[in-house]
């Protein structure tokens, strides 16, 4: 028939899973195991804003797909399935060749995280490209974790190491030289989401860092009602990051993309949370505490607030 | 905080329902009741492709919720929630005004069709204004209506008139002269999606007729392995689509956008199909046949076969 329906078929619907009906359909079909409730997210990905038009298409398809499982780890849900919409510009570079590869780099991550695509949209359109995926979870129903939930006196925790993304994109726009291992670039192409921790019961909130760790703390204070103190020496930077200190120490505090797992903890949890992060080989850091109040505060190694001339990452 | 979250408490805060956590998580939570499955089908509008930039704001939010409910329709399951999508061109008309008037024309719908608002994505982007809705419905388990059922001897059905939206679109392109009415541009703008339908059981396959006609019954043939003949003579149309016969006759035969109901039944069921809807006010006429073969031929009043020039709306 007309080109959208070939070209479905020849980059998606091998990627097509159960309640797909081969994308044949006008939807598709999921079914959830009695005492499980469906969690879902969406991102959108734009050309220019969240990825640059020469990253390879196979990292833009894994960061697509790891934002959105980032959001469902966030969430303490495991992944199932997503929507895929694609909003093509004709006459680019976004070719047969270019969209093998993304559907490449999709393949790869379904496999990975044990997910199949389920359904979605393609169209053409004036440029940019735009991605968007909507992301099905499960959880045992009413056990999804929430940003509202800290508490004066819980710690708050970061997994992982923070950085490295923000690094990576200013290597990518040549303001900053590369680390030989690429370290840096990678990270910011491909985030690593913290899929398969099981931490209700344990964390009070939780979500996903893609923002900024300032901008994100703000978002649990302020749903949690209380204000969040972080201290800056205590921020798991690994050797890579650091030795971009004190250059580029705003970039680093302040960055997104990171997508590591921002997490408080009542006091009586916190060897609970440490023992189940290290089972799963996940490192995870105590970076702040909860306060009355409101806002979020950084305080330097002199216990001095510091003063930003920003707050994260400006969507509009 | 920053614009973003400002702008979806403004405007999209007020519309979300059970699940959505107010919209302040990463993402949000469905149940389904037990021996329910869950239905999902994405589209995306794009201005200048599926609404005019000057089309009423109210219109496009409609708009953009009724493709998809239609689709939702077209495989027999009740609309729940939706996950809402926007991608906004900086420095153009869509501003406070403009979605202010498009959330009002989504809480419209979401009354009149019993939906709300589940999660989403909002980001700035370059032209042009991108709209995509997830839609989530439920259906009985394993009663999903699907494409691929049409078998030879079953009669072909179509719910209400056709070619009033086609007409529609010349109208706004300054192509044809409106009617005084206005009903044509307003069925190009405002689909009525076939909701609210129970036809398991009667019909062998069902599709939404977005495409147009003639494309629409391609992947009915298609996907069931079959032929269809239809004819020109059966094809309910209302008298201000006649009006414009013959000069538009292949807009109004091929045109898309009447998100009808295009249904294969067998002729032991047809009195079921009607009986139903006329049961629900919902007009249902039969214009054609499943026969053994394959791809869609029209035959005119002499039973000769009509020959397109196109065969329906391109993606791409």
């Amino acid at each position: 028939m007309v080109g959208e329906f070939d070209f479905i078929a020849r980059h998606f619907r091998p990627l097509a899973g159960e309640g797909a009906m081969e994308l044949r359909n006008d939807g598709a079909t999921m079914s959830l195991p009695e005492g499980e409730e469906l969690v879902l997210s969406s991102d959108t990905m734009v050309e220019g804003l969240h990825f640059l038009p020469d990253d390879p298409a196979r990292t833009v398809a894994q960061k697509l797909l790891r934002c959105n499982l980032s959001d469902l780890a966030a969430m303490g849900s495991s992944p199932r399935h997503y929507m895929l919409n694609v909003s093509v510009p004709v006459g680019r570079h976004y070719d047969e060749a270019w969209f093998a590869e993304f559907a490449a780099g999709l393949a790869e991550d379904q496999e990975r995280f044990g997910i199949t695509l389920l359904g979605g949209d393609t169209t053409g359109s004036p440029s940019p490209l735009m991605l968007n995926v909507t992301i099905l979870g499960a959880v045992r129903r009413g056990e999804t974790l929430r940003r509202d939930g800290g508490r004066p006196g819980d710690g708050v925790w970061v997994t992982g190491t923070l950085g490295r993304a923000a690094l990576g994109l200013q290597v990518r726009l040549g303001k900053i030289d590369a680390s030989p291992d690429g370290i840096l670039v990678q990270s910011y192409r491909i985030p690593s989401p913290r899929v398969g921790l099981s931490l209700y019961g344990i964390v009070s909130a939780a979500m996903d860092i893609s923002d900024g760790l300032v901008q994100d703390c703000g978002h649990i204070a302020e749903e949690s009602g209380t204000a969040i103190t972080l201290f800056e020496e205590a921020l798991p930077l690994s050797a890579e990051v650091k030795a971009y200190l004190p250059d580029w120490r705003e970039t680093i505090l302040l960055g997104g993309d990171d997508y590591e797992l921002l997490l408080t903890c009542p006091v009586e949890q916190e060897e609970a949370l440490q023992t189940h992060c290290r089972a799963h080989a996940v490192p995870v850091t105590k970076i702040g505490k909860v306060t009355e109040g409101q806002g979020v505060t950084m305080l330097d190694k002199n216990h001095e607030p510091i003063r930003f001339t920003r707050t994260g990452w400006q969507h509009f």
